[in-house]
C-alpha cells in the first residue's frame, strides 16, 4: 500500500464505520440480495455471520415489493437469467419508490452483451452505491471493453477517473476493489489498503462485499449516515475481518471459513488500530 | 429451555430415533430436494454427512418421476423459480402416486405472494409433514400475514395452536422450529430443547433439516415407522449434532464445518442422554 | 487398490502431470462452467485454490461467445433447467468454432428423460473429454439404464469396455470415476488408484473434478500436450490433494475444508511420490 494509508489520515471515518457496526448489530437490517448463482450461499453466510438479516428474493412478482420493505438492496450481475433480469428491475421500482438504498454489481460486463445491456440500464436508475473492479467500473463508464471475465485486467488507479466521473454523472457512491480500495462520491476520495490477497482465492469475495455495503447502507439511512461513509464502513469492516482471518487460514478454504468468524467476532474497537485510510477532497 | 424438558420424558422416542438413524445408515434413503438456490449445496452436504443419499432433481419433467423413485422428498420455497414452480407441482404428483412420504417447507410465506399462494396449493396435497418457524405457520394456517423475510417474528408457542389445527386439518406432521421446537400430529406434541442459536447464523441451519426429516421419513417408511416419530428422530438428531458442532466452534464458520463433521460422527447412542423432549398427547 | 496400481508404472504420465500444473501455476487458464446449482460455488472454490481462473456464464447470449475466448469449458447436466440447456448448446457451438477444449459430465442420465437426450446431443459434438461414473458412462454408451440419482451402482471395471468404445466412437477421452479411476483415449488405459471416500461425502467431489479436468486441457492445448495426460493430471492432482486433505480431516466438513487448502498448496513435486497410476496399451 501508499505510504499515504497510514493512520490515522481519515479518522473521523473510522470512527464512523464503528459506530455504524454497532447500529447494525443493535437493529439487523434486512438486506435484500438478487445475486448469481455461484456466490448466492456465500453471501448469506456474510451477513449472517456480520449480524444483518439477509433475504434473497429474486423472483418476477416479489422482487419489488420486498425492495419496498428491506432496508438495503443489492442487485448482483454474475449469472443473470431472465427471471433475476425481470426481478432486478422490478426490485430497482420498489426500491426507488420506497427510497431504499441499493447497490449495482455490474460482475463481468464488457465483454458480455446480456449483463452489459442491463447494467446500464439498472445504472440510469441511480444506484446508491456501484461495486465493481477496475475493469467493471471502467466498462460502466463506457471507457473499456471489459475484462477476461470476473478478473480485472486494469489497475485500480487506472480506473479513478472513471469512478469520479461516474459518481458525478449517476449521483452514485462508487467503490472500485482492488489491492488499495478507491470510494468515491465524487466529491471525495478514500483510499483503503485493507485486505488480503486470500479474498481473491475465494468465490464471492467481492460479491459479499457488495452485500455488505447494502446492509451498512440500510443501517445508515436508519441513522442519517450519507452513503460515502456507509461504503467505507462495509469495506473497512470486511477487509480487516478478511486480515484477521488470513493470520489464521492455511489456504482458501480455511480463509473462507475464519472470515466468516471473524465478522461474527469484529467489534468496533477492533476497526482503529487496524484501519489503512486516506482521504482526499477534489 | 423449560423444566419440563428434562430426560426422559419422551424416552420411548429417543430410543426409536436411535434405531431409526442406525436404519437411515444402513440403507441410506435417497432423498430428493427441491430446494431454494441459496441453500441447496449446504443442504446436500447435510444429507451426505449424515448418510443418507441426496438428489436435487428439480426440473420439469424429471421431478415428478424422480419422486416416484425416491424414499423421501422435500419442497422448499426459499426461491421459487417458474421451473421450480412446475417441477414441485409435479413432483408432488409423483410422490402421492407412488406414496413417497414428503416435506413442505413454506419459506417466508405471508408477504410473498408468489410462493404463498404455491403453499397453499401445495399444502392442499397433503405434505407427509411441513417444516416452518412460528411465523411460516400461522401464515399457512392462515392466521398471519407471515414474518419479514426468513426470520420468525413469532413464538414457537405463539403457533402451537394453529400447528395442532394445521396438523388436523391436512392429517400432516407440523414442526414448528425455534429455541424449542414444537412437533405435532394433532394427537400429541413434543416439545424438543435441543439446538444452538448458531444455527440461526448459518444459511441453510433450518433449510436443510426440512431435507433431513425427508430422509428420516424415507426409512421411516421402510420400517413402518409413523411420520411423528420420524420427525422428532430428525429433529433431535440434528440438533444435538449442532449442539456438539457449537461446543467446538468459535463463530458461525467453523461451526457450518463442525456440524457436517458431527452429522457423520453422531451415533444411536449418543442421542438418549443428550436429548431433551417431552410429549405431550392432546 | 490393485497390486498394479503401484509406482512407478505410469511415470512419465506423472511427470508431465507436474509440468502441467507448474504451468497451470504460471498462465491460470479461464474456465468456462456450465454447472448446476448444487455445486456451483464448490466448484469455483476448488478452481481458485487451485490456481485457476473460473466463470460461470450460464445464460443464453452469453455462452456462446464466452466459450469462444475460454481456455477450457465444462458442461455438467446436474440441473439443467432450459436456460442452461440452450446455454449448453451454444457454449458447444462456441468452444468449437474456437478448438476450445470441453469436458461432458452426464450427471445422473439414464433414468432421467430430459438430461439424457440432452447428453446425447451434445455426445454427438465431440467433447475433448467425458467425465462420469460408472453408471453415467453405461448410460452414455447406451448400454444401461443409468443409476439411481447421482450414486453409481455399477463398478468402474464393469464399464470399462463401454468407456473403451465410447473414447473411440467420439474421439474423446472418457474418465470412469470410483474407487480407481479410469481413463482412456480408446488406444491407452491409465488407472489411478489414489483418491479417498470422503470425496463422496461432499456434493461436488467428482463435479468439480470436471472442471479440474477443462483447466488442465486449457493449459494442455496451451502448450501442445495431449487430452489423455491433460485429464490424468487433473485426476492426480485432484486426488493427491484429497488424500492428503483427508489425512487432517474428522469429518466431510473438514474434508472440503482441507481439500481447498491442499488444491492450493500442492506442488508438482509431492505428485510422484503419492501416485498410483497403471498405464496399458490397447
Amino acid at each position: 500500500m501508499s505510504d499515504l494509508l497510514r493512520p490515522p489520515s481519515a479518522s473521523a471515518l473510522v470512527t464512523e464505520a464503528g459506530s455504524l457496526l454497532e447500529g447494525l448489530r443493535a437493529a439487523p437490517p434486512l438486506t435484500h440480495c438478487i445475486t448469481n448463482a455461484v456466490v448466492t450461499g456465500f453471501t448469506a453466510n456474510v451477513l449472517l455471520a456480520l449480524g444483518a438479516a439477509p433475504a434473497m428474493v429474486d423472483i418476477e412478482g416479489e422482487a419489488g415489493m420486498f425492495a419496498g420493505i428491506a432496508s438495503g438492496m443489492l442487485v448482483n450481475l454474475g449469472t443473470p437469467t431472465p427471471e433475476q433480469r425481470a426481478a432486478s428491475l422490478q426490485a430497482v421500482e420498489g426500491a426507488t419508490a420506497s427510497g431504499t438504498p441499493w447497490v449495482l454489481d455490474p460482475v463481468a460486463i464488457g465483454a458480455l452483451p446480456v449483463r452489459t445491456g442491463l447494467a446500464h440500464r439498472l445504472a440510469e436508475r441511480r444506484p446508491t452505491a456501484v461495486r465493481g473492479n477496475a475493469s467493471e467500473i471502467l466498462a460502466l463508464a463506457g471507457l473499456s471493453a471489459g475484462g477476461r471475465g470476473v478478473d480485472a485486467t486494469d489497475s485500480t488507479e487506472a480506473a479513478a477517473d472513471a469512478a469520479v466521473s461516474l459518481a458525478r454523472r449517476l449521483g452514485s457512491v462508487v467503490a472500485v476493489s482492488g489491492p488499495v480500495d478507491l470510494i468515491t462520491d465524487g466529491a471525495r476520495v478514500v483510499r483503503l489498503g485493507n485486505g488480503h490477497e486470500l479474498l481473491t482465492r475465494v468465490t464471492g469475495g467481492g460479491c459479499a462485499l457488495g452485500a455488505v455495503m447494502a446492509a451498512f447502507l440500510g443501517t445508515a439511512r436508519a441513522s442519517d449516515t450519507d452513503a460515502l461513509t456507509a461504503v467505507v464502513a462495509a469495506s473497512l469492516v470486511y477487509t480487516i475481518a478478511a486480515e484477521r482471518a488470513a493470520a489464521m487460514a492455511s489456504g482458501p478454504g480455511s480463509f473462507a471459513v475464519a472470515l466468516l468468524d471473524e465478522l461474527a467476532a469484529i467489534q468496533p474497537g477492533d476497526l482503529a488500530g487496524a484501519a489503512r485510510a486516506e482521504e482526499e477532497s477534489l
